[in-house]
Formats: C-alpha cells, structure tokens, sequence
C-alpha cells in the first residue's frame, strides 16, 4: 500500500508539472506556475480548476484596485475604520487553530487543538496590538475573521478591492461565497490544513509564504482527532493592563482532525521530534513552496494542504484578502475520500516517536 | 479494501448525479444528463469535462449538418463513395475487439483478444455486406476503421457533418485528435473498454445503445492480460464464393489487457459462468444506460469504460461519427492510477467460477 500511494505522490506532481525539476534533485519541486496576466475563465477553468493546479497572477492583476496603493501607507486603514470594532485573534505565540500541549496533561506529550481568544477591540487598536505583537511579551494578534469579514466588519473598505475576481466568477459560475481580510505580523503562523473552497488569495502589503501539499498526499499530513480547547484572557491585577492568555478546554468536548505535522519546529529537538513521529512527510518529497507578493493571486485549489507565513511590508502589517469560491465536489472529491480511507502502514511506524500520544488518538 | 472501494462507486456515483435515482431501487442508475441545446464551452468544461460527467445532447445540435438528412437515404452514400475503397472489419459473430474462446486450446475455457480481418472492399460492396451481417451466415462486417477515417477514407463525404464540435474543441482548447464513422447493422456489439479521449459520439442514423461505468469502478470489469489472435480469412473452394473466418493467435505474441465481463452473455449457460466469475460486476450497481438516437450527440469523457450495442435506422444501418479529443492527463488520472494498482480481494473470489481460466492470468 505504501509502494501505491508513493507513485500516487510522484504520479500526481509530475502529471500538475509540479514534480521534481531535476533529476538530481528529487528533494525539490518545481514552482508554481505563474501567469503575467490573468487568465480568461476558459483557460482558468481549463489549465488550473479542473486538474487541481495552482496559479499565481502577477500584480498586473489587482494593479486597478484602490487599495494597491490605499493600504499600504500607514494612516488610511486606521483613518477610514477609525470607529470600527473589529474580531481580533490573540494567541501568546501566534499559532491559532493549531496543535498546542494538552494543557490537563502537563508533562506529557498529548496535544490538543488550540483556537484563538477573540476580542472585539476597535480597529486602530488592533493594528497597535499587531504590529506590536511578540511572542516574548506573551501575545500575538491577528486579524483573522473568517467569516466573510471584509464584506462585514470591514465594509467600510470593501470598496477598495474588487468585489470578486472576474475570471474566476466565470469560470466558476459562482460569485464567492466569503470575502475575507486578513491583518498580521511575521509572529502569526497558519498550520497546515486544507479548505473545501476554491480560494483566490491576494496580498495587498508584505508577503505570505505558502508551503503547499495536493490533495493526494493525505496521508504525509497524519490528521488525527485532537480534542478541542480555546484561549481564555486573564487580565493582570498587576500595575499595567497586561492580557495574559491560558489554554482551557472546550466543554462539552469537541474532536477536531487535524494534521499533525509542524514543518518549521522551533527547536532542533522539536524537529528530530517531528521527523521521528512524521517521517512519510519529513521523508518525503518537499513541500511546494510559493511566495506571493503584494498585488499577486494566488488560485490554491480546493482541498489542497496549505501551510502559511508572512514577512510584513513597510508599514509593519502583511495585509490580505481572500476569496472562497464554492468547491464543486466531483469524482476528485470522491477519489480522496478513497484515498482517505485507506491506511498506510508507515503511517503506525511512528509510534515509537517522541510524539506518541498523538498517534495513539488515531483511532479515536 | 472492498468496502472502501464499493464506498468509492457509491459516493463518485452519486457525486456525479448517477446514483440510483430511487432508494428502493439500488439496482437502477440515474439517466445520463441531457441538454436541449448544446453547452456554452463554459459549461461544458465545468459541468461536465472537468467533473468527468457524460452528457446527452439533443438532436438540435446537429440539425444543421447535411449528414442529417443525406446519409439516412438508402442511396446518398453509395452514390457519393462509389469508387471508394474502404477497411471494412469482418468477425464470425460481431465481436471484434473482444475476448473469444482460444483457438489453441479446444475445450478449455482459456480466451483471447480476437480482432476482426480488416479487409478493403469498395464502399457499396461493404454497404451490403454490412446490411446483410448475421452470425448464422458466418460472417458480420462492421465499418469501424478508428483511424481518424472520416478524414482519410471517407473524404469524400467528411463536409457532410462539422469537422469538429466547436464548443468542445473551445473548452478543450484543441481540435480532434481523429474523426471516425462508424457503419453497422444489429449485429456488431462493442465489448467494454475505455479510451484515452474525450469523445463526442453523434449518431446519424439508427440508435447506439451504451452501458456506462466510472472510472472508478474499474475493478468491476476484471481487466486482465489476454494473448492477442485475429481472424483471417479461407476462400471457400466450394460454389459460391463464401468466406469463412478463422482466428489465429498473433505471432509473434502479444498480450492485451483487456475486460474479461460480457454483460450480454449470449445464453443461460454462459451469464451463469460470467454471473459467478465476475460477481463485482453482476452483483454491484446497475451500468449507467444510454441510448444515442439518431442526431443526438453524446459526450462520453475520458476513461469511462462503455459496451456498444446498436439498432439500425430505416436504411438497415447505424451510421454514426465520433470525435476523439486528446484528454488531459491530470489528478484524476493519477488517482485511477492508483486505484487500478490496488488489489481487491473479491476479485480472485471468482476463481471457482466457469471462467478460471481467465483469472489465473491476472498476473501475466
């Protein structure tokens, strides 16, 4: 089973054109192709939606809209939403909806999934709270609303961007289903993941660094069930106003799947860790790797795996905007579900591994 | 393994809109979708090349080709292919390109991939060969050169029909790859196998009969290795000048894999022999059924295993034209990769069956 879903892997990329570029060089993979200009639907559709296979459109594509050269100055966010409450996300080490320890299990290695303390604060007081966000001072804050916020908390600047991406709501037949924003600082990290939409995602200031995964290398992800738990905020009696923040679970309980896999660990031992516990990714072939720019779209297929940093542009933030289109759930949605039920047997290999207690939930 | 991959028909069947349209009726399979008016080559790549989802146009799509009204008439295509020689396709019993007991090994139940003896007549002798085809007399001649023939062989009368489908080559962003007609009478049966192409199959006169399965249903048709023969052909020394067919294995030797399940089996006998060999394929879902009439066109994608039967049109024939597309080879096909390299572990259950002598070569 395992020699199969190899050749799935090796099958998969070369057949996007995302294989290895050389030969001698099967730790690499090939970029993502990138398009100068936007593509029609019909090539969009044609060369990218239907075989599952990203895209990445330079800045000639978002060159018209206001918010290219609105956003990025420092002062006309703040300004023009200088009365807007606002969902902020505050983590102490920027990693929300993540794998954090089990915090009713000190000293063990168990895991849970940890989301987020949401605080509604007012706009420029969120971005004073981002841009000063450290994991050193014990809090990370990231605008990060996922609920179609751009068209909701932040109506007041929708405007600046297109409403939807014309050849993309084409070629979909569809308008988006979530326009969302997103404000951060190189402290907020997304862990890998995948999403049942379609998704256009462009950076208005900075950069964010994808690492990429197709849907056919499900298994290199080890998603297991992990109880859920959230943040809670503690204010500091002391003599500043100092938020501190501490994991609780949920309750009632709740199991969240999730992948595993943390591939930047903080620590050399974290890694050896991680590559004991992981090795069909850690052994793998290497993640695809894409940075997209201000003014660039990158079209990340539906159900692909996605890792996310960013690198802040000179105003201190990475600001950007997504657009989540419906997925059409076909027979590739129907193959991976497949492919999901099947185990492989190094996937149990790693229960001898430093994170153990994960793996044993794999049956939950 | 099986009950995953029974799980994968069930969903990519109902994911397509092809599941069984009632729940007292698992054994029946929805229609295959059908358009009045043919697609926008938008709508056609999302709704159906893309999904890899057939489709049936309407008669409405053709009406304009001359073919619609001149190759119906008795006289029209003799006259205009007169002096015309052609590969007309000659077997005893109307399967060429199908499995046929091994003529080196009498009594067994060993098989063979048989093909026809192709041989060149003039146009209005292959007409009534063809028109006068049947098993009892020993010789069944069907004109099925898939040699982009429309283009090659039959020129003369290629400007009758569109020399593509334009919202297909427009979504598919090619023109065909090849152009076949297809002539036969009640008598010609193709036996399931799947193409490396989208096809659009128009019929012109009389009606073709289509049982359809998924890709994803592969392991139901036991595709195995079979040694390759042909028919070859004896001058009667006798009176009349009568031909007799004789199947001969290749040599050198060739192995074709090929589907080991006739779904038709011609008596009792012979479906109880395929019924107990074959049981993924008797047992499991209903083949999706389609019947093309005369002008309709249907849209059959990539990788979709079909068995063809057909009834001739008041001229005593079916006429029919096909056009082949290059298909992308993308996720999907890696993914039936990767499903054809798993073993099922039903499929060596038939061994005790009539037909053993086929199992046993599943792993030639």
């Amino acid at each position: 089973m395992e020699r199969a879903v190899r050749e799935l892997w090796a099958e998969s990329r070369d057949l996007l054109g995302l294989g290895s570029p050389s030969p001698d060089d099967t730790a690499a993979a090939a970029d993502v192709p990138r398009a100068d200009m936007p593509p029609t639907p019909l090539a969009f559709l044609r060369d990218h939606v239907s075989p599952g296979r990203p895209l990445l459109v330079s800045a000639a594509g978002t060159r018209h809209w206001p918010a290219a050269s609105l956003w990025p100055t420092a002062s006309y966010l703040t300004d023009a939403l200088r009365s807007t409450a606002v969902s902020l996300h505050l983590t102490p080490d920027g990693r929300a909806d993540a794998l954090a320890p089990h915090p009713g299990r000190p000293g063990s290695s168990s895991r849970c999934f940890a989301s987020a303390h949401v605080r509604r604060v007012d706009f420029p007081t969120a971005v004073r709270l981002i841009r000063g966000s450290d994991p050193v001072a014990g809090v990370v804050a990231y605008a990060q609303q996922q609920d179609d916020c751009l068209r909701g908390e932040y109506a007041a600047v929708a405007g600046d961007v297109d409403a939807h991406v014309p050849w993309a709501s084409e070629a979909l037949g569809c308008l988006p289903e979530a326009v969302n924003l997103w404000i951060g600082n190189a402290h907020s990290v997304t862990s890998f993941h995948k999403d049942h939409y379609d998704n256009i995602y462009v950076v208005v200031s900075g950069e964010k660094h994808f690492l990429l995964l197709p849907p056919t290398e499900h298994h290199r992800l080890y998603v297991r069930d992990y109880p859920a738990a959230h943040y809670v905020a503690e204010e500091d009696a002391g003599g500043e106003h100092q938020l501190r923040l501490k994991l609780e679970m949920e309750e009632p309980g709740r199991i969240v799947p999730w992948s595993s896999v943390d591939p930047c660990p903080a620590s050399p031992e974290e890694m050896a860790a991680q590559a004991s516990s992981f090795p069909l990714y850690f052994d793998g072939p290497a993640p695809i790797r894409c940075t997209v720019r201000a003014g660039e779209m990158l079209y990340l297929p539906s159900m692909w795996f996605h890792h996310v940093s960013q690198s802040p542009g000179p105003n201190g933030l990475t600001v950007a905007v997504n657009y989540w289109y419906d997925m059409q759930f076909d027979i590739k949605y129907a193959y991976f579900n497949f492919l999901r039920s099947l185990e492989i047997d190094d996937c149990s290999s790693g229960k001898a591994g430093a994170l153990e207690g994960d793996l044993e939930e794999k049956n939950d």
